[in-house]
């Protein structure tokens, strides 16, 4: 009980006195720099919260969306879903001999991950898709979650889960006190997702939208288990992110945050209701603290979208002039 | 800035003293008879809800599923939205004249619902697919709004909104009061419920679950649209809905509630889970104040589902004992 009436305070503490309280405490975006772009998400967020104004916006109807990969946490040196693939295949590679001489798995074992990546992003997804099928729906949950406890970053050597980026962390947060409601909308799995999303950025697994595979309802000994097959039912990329967005919300977002060309789509559509919404891409200009790509890169590249957001004045985030700080701080 | 201060008291005073606020009120479930079905459903609230319970859950985990047509609302003599396709179908008719002599579109424009009723429900969700596909989205949404709106029940002439049932209003409310966050999970398409559940029933959009067409993303003058297919994507019915349940939410609900042998695996999914959950079957036995029907029924078949709620000893609400009212008072 004593815990619910705390909880209950804050929220109270929140809901009544959210614009003040964070007044006083100060600015709800402290590892954004003082520019262009935190002042067009601040200009955004008073333009349809407050009251009075002309492009006010019903809390119910403040719906954001999020890529992920890039977007809300790193995504080089190759996709962190990848990393749990691998870690799968090696794990299932006694029971599947055949894998020794045929691709991508025979180069992923051999630790060659630019050949098994050779397929591009599709080839990846299927790839992914295949190695997290043939269990239920809670084995691969435990799967997953057991996974993530553990994994470190390839470079870093951090947690992967502490791979994000504490900007984004710091404006879902801030989003959320003013009544947007935060859905990830990401070309990795659902399901992969799903297990962390709430604990890492506060975002409940109904608001995750992602790409998925086949899963089919079974009974087995008398108990009703979901069983997930090898068969990809959603590509949730491109033209596949309205699509999402249109399936699992039924509204147009009010603003949409990504980082490369897959977003582009989800950011057109955003932008095209009757009140304009608000688009957000995010540059990967900092070699240092982080990776520089764009244009050319097959992870993550940021080309037309790019040029879109120039021609369109989009705000584009430069992560190493807008962001004072691109991580967490070690835990 | 009123309007809000208003709400943020209103919502703060419900979460801090909800529990002491409804004693004080009085019964939260005024139009249920006290009776099993009462006490099992307010039982099961207090198990989950109520600090120091064995069986406590936190509230992000508490999850409700609600089939719609039989469950929240009428379904007799049809399914609501096959009312909608059937105007549809006579104000499309004149752009259609081989429907003179194509079924089921035939027996539809003569009145004759038997006849085009005789392929089943899928038959049925097929026509009601055909006939809702071809336009964007927005226009879709705008069809069935403007539609809903004048919409009247063919037997007892009120809006077909409020052929909801009372009983099921007072549920949903003392749910999200206990901190619930309720989906309705429905047979009927996605599309067709969403424009209108919110003012209904007080469930958003995004929580929202039906059988859905195909959607494609389009240009169209350099504004992008999302356009309605005529091709069945997902049947949110049986085997469907735990699937739908997992698609959307990504986790098991605590509670679910329906009324027909399409509801089944819904119920078999929710009670299977680590701590048990609640499953209610509506029970249409009032054929004065409403409808009489369940085996033998072409509509809302209950019958191996009530076997099943027996041998398992789920609540089953006897509409014509357990509720003191049925629909609203005519507003």
């Amino acid at each position: 009980m004593k815990n619910i009436s705390v909880f209950s305070v804050v929220a109270c503490v929140t809901l009544l006195f959210g614009r003040l309280g964070m007044a006083q405490a100060g600015d709800p975006l402290p590892s954004w720099s003082d520019g262009a772009a935190k002042s067009a998400v601040v200009a955004f967020v008073r333009r349809v919260t407050e009251a009075g104004s002309r492009d006010f916006v019903p809390q119910s109807e403040r719906i954001a969306t999020f890529d992920n990969d890039g977007t809300l946490w790193a995504e080089q040196p190759v996709y962190f879903q990848l990393l749990f693939a691998i870690d799968r295949v090696k794990e299932l590679a006694p029971h599947h001999p055949e894998w020794k001489t045929k691709e991508p798995f025979a180069s992923l074992l051999k630790g060659d991950m630019a050949s098994a990546l050779a397929g591009g992003e599709h080839a990846t997804l299927e790839l992914v898709m295949e190695t997290h099928a043939g269990m239920t729906t809670d084995e691969f949950e435990a799967q997953v979650s057991k996974w993530i406890a553990s994994a470190k970053h390839p470079k870093t050597g951090r947690p992967l889960t502490e791979m994000v980026y504490q900007p984004m962390l710091e404006l879902l947060a801030y989003l959320k006190a003013n009544g947007f409601k935060s859905f990830i909308v990401s070309g990795g799995g659902i399901e992969f997702m799903r297990p962390w999303v709430e604990r890492v950025y506060g975002i409940p697994p109904e608001q995750v939208i992602g790409s998925s595979i086949k899963v089919t309802f079974e009974q087995r000994g008398g108990a009703p288990v979901l069983v997930r097959q090898p068969t990809l039912k959603f590509l949730n990329d491109k033209d596949g992110k309205p699509v999402g967005i249109h399936h699992h919300i039924g509204r147009r977002p009010l603003a949409a945050f990504g980082n490369s060309d897959g977003d582009l789509q989800m950011l057109q559509w955003t932008t095209s209701g009757a009140g304009g919404g608000f688009a957000m891409y995010i540059h990967h200009t900092d070699g240092e603290r982080e990776w520089s790509y764009d244009r050319k890169s097959s992870i993550g590249r940021l080309d037309k979208g790019l040029d879109e957001a120039l021609a369109k004045g989009w705000t584009v985030v430069d992560m190493k002039r807008d962001w004072l700080v691109v991580f967490p701080p070690n835990r």
